[in-house]
């Protein structure tokens, strides 16, 4: 599959605003990955990018991760179809970590599930959680 | 501050469905938490859990940190006022992240933004994502 565009900043040569340089890694050198549904705002899953998936998430606006079980940088979808379209990204205050808003296709999750985030450890009302004293 | 409910499960004496012990941790023992706008789906932050802070959020429904530069556990909002009560803690499909849709009072950033993701490094609109070639 071919992309019309490259680069974020496509046409302009600028490169992005935030280069792999400028964010906070963790102990093993990644930054985590916060990814949402574009569409409605479900928050789908959560992977990890090094410097190559980074550049390639840029480059291509699908999302690039890498797996720290395989060792390996991978194309999300590219096994499954499952791929994930930029729409946007972004850094958070300290830089150690980015949100990614994407059009899913198909399913986030290796199980089908449509969000990897399915097992519930607490469900609450609104009316409960306000039975606060001050 | 005293809360009316103290567990998930508040008056079965059940536990939580998950327990500390059933998570995944990373290198440094901890777990990540996305924190969720439970109204509005936006994104706020994304912080780390131990099992102290872990326990403190199930006990209470306030949601508690671990701080990895102070090396110590918190209780978001103990000096600014900004708490975040728990509407609902869902783990993922491997057990190694949580994702928390809460109630935010004031800011979740300590910049004083709502949400911690404010730099960003791409952005488009659905249009430019659409074209793609196949």
């Amino acid at each position: 599959m071919q992309m019309k565009y490259d680069n974020p900043n496509h046409g302009t040569n600028q490169p992005a605003v935030l280069a792999w340089e400028d964010l906070k890694k963790d102990s093993q050198g990644l930054v985590p990955v916060i990814i949402q549904d574009a569409e409605n705002g479900e928050v789908l899953m959560m992977a990890y990018m090094n410097e190559q998936a980074y550049d390639d998430t840029l480059r291509t606006g699908m999302m690039h991760y890498y797996s720290r079980s395989r060792r390996q940088q991978w194309l999300k979808g590219e096994t499954s179809g499952h791929y994930q379209y930029v729409l946007s990204l972004t850094a958070d205050c300290d830089r150690d970590t980015l949100l990614a808003k994407i059009d899913q296709v198909g399913a986030a999750c290796h199980t089908g599930s449509r969000s990897c985030f399915f097992q519930k450890i607490v469900e609450r009302n609104r009316e409960e959680s306000l039975k606060r004293e001050k």
